[in-house]
């Protein structure tokens, strides 16, 4: 199947999902199946994807638990457009909300999920250096501050409901400020490309109404080896299961 | 030499260093002897300890380089004279000025230092359970809330100047969450007790006026294998060198 001009289409999971993006602009790369992989659903579960572009993570965690009620977010028309094409190619019922997070509409807000999922826009707004792509701008750029995406997270939460997140390492301080105080028993799981190497990417769990005390996982070591030494992308077994297999990421106990 | 009653002595740093502190109450275990050892400090600089207690991290420091000015401020009175006595007792310069964070003397808020490290206490005072010894109650207890210590250090560093910081991992979203707008190129170094662990304490380093980004380093192992297999204490060699030979933590680059 040919893309649309401007877009391409892209295999996932190891061609267990094919997605449609855009060629320019953000375009969805390992964190999103990591993210998915990372969710602890069980089968007739809901979730909520906030911010779900076109589709990567829902999608993915789709194809991994079957049975699910699968719900995204997204305030772009064009990337909610492709993220419902891409929920139809690949066979899998995924409701696409256009919306802004700080606006959601009532039918949303009558209703709370199982699990809220997302991959916040990443990089502070730097003052005078828009990205040319308007897309690309939203979804790496600081719109909507982390504190709204923590605090809608929680709000949409049902009690003991499960919020799962994927960031960059370096975001670490201000998704741990932004923590909501409905929210409890949060878990960083650092994400190293190499070991020894400082972590590049951080999943965190939280559950609403949680009471544990805060941990920090020993990290996952994405890549084999402590530099890349070969063709091909030489990520560990269970890196490869997650990105290649679209198997459930190892959570330590 | 007998101790005092109800005071006991304790060698650190292999008995390069000799210490006098209460049998019961707040006890100086490896957290302050860590500290001293991540403390990036040179011959002839200043270091400020906030809430120094018997004086443990600053004369740890002062025995690993030479030529330091030593100051510790604690707020209660027979800690501050343990402190004092302990510095005279090693032959180490270390001026102890027995002050509440909230108030620090003019003398002190007249001067900065290229360094201040603390051990802040660790757990939040549950109501309705306080400990039996009052000393205990304040160093373990949340008698000053975390964002004091950080701000109290972030005026009284020097342009450049670093903050180092040791505290149990669970208090780390507190840690982050209180950091100060004056404080930049926030890194923080996990430390597990055994591989694959969650980390049960982290080394924090901040600098005034820092502009890198947050960095997440790979853990520091504390001991050799996965459990407790034989006597002794099965420090790793990095970590043995610490606690028993007075050596500099390393520090990821």
């Amino acid at each position: 199947m040919r893309p649309v001009e401007g877009l391409t289409r892209d295999a996932f999971l190891g061609g267990k999902l094919s997605i449609c993006q855009p060629e320019q602009g953000y375009r969805a790369g390992i964190d999103p199946v990591l993210l998915a992989a990372a969710v602890p659903a069980t089968p007739g579960q809901s979730v909520l994807e906030l911010g779900c572009g076109v589709g990567v993570a829902s999608l993915c965690l789709g194809v991994r638990v079957p049975g699910l009620t699968l719900t995204g977010v997204e305030l772009q028309p064009f990337y909610a457009e492709l993220a419902r094409g891409n929920a139809h190619a690949n066979g899998i019922a995924l409701d696409i909300v256009t919306a802004d997070l700080a606006a959601l509409p009532a039918s949303l807000r009558a209703r709370d999920f199982d699990h809220v999922i997302a991959n916040p826009p990443y990089h502070l707004r730097a003052r005078g250096s828009a990205a040319p792509d308007p897309g690309r701008e939203t979804a790496l750029g600081e719109a909507t501050p982390l504190a709204l995406w923590i605090e809608t997270a929680a709000r949409r939460l049902a009690p003991r409901g499960w919020l799962t997140l994927i960031q960059r390492a370096e975001r670490m301080p201000a998704l741990l400020g932004a923590m909501d105080t409905r929210l409890g028993g949060v878990e960083i799981l650092p994400l190293e490309a190499r070991p020894g190497r400082p972590a590049k990417l951080v999943l965190l769990r939280a559950r609403k109404g949680g009471k544990s005390a805060f941990r920090l996982h020993s990290p996952l070591i994405l890549h084999e080896g402590s530099r890349h030494e070969r063709d091909g992308d030489s990520y560990v077994p269970a890196i490869s299961d997650v990105l290649r297999r679209g198997a459930a990421l190892p959570w330590p106990a």
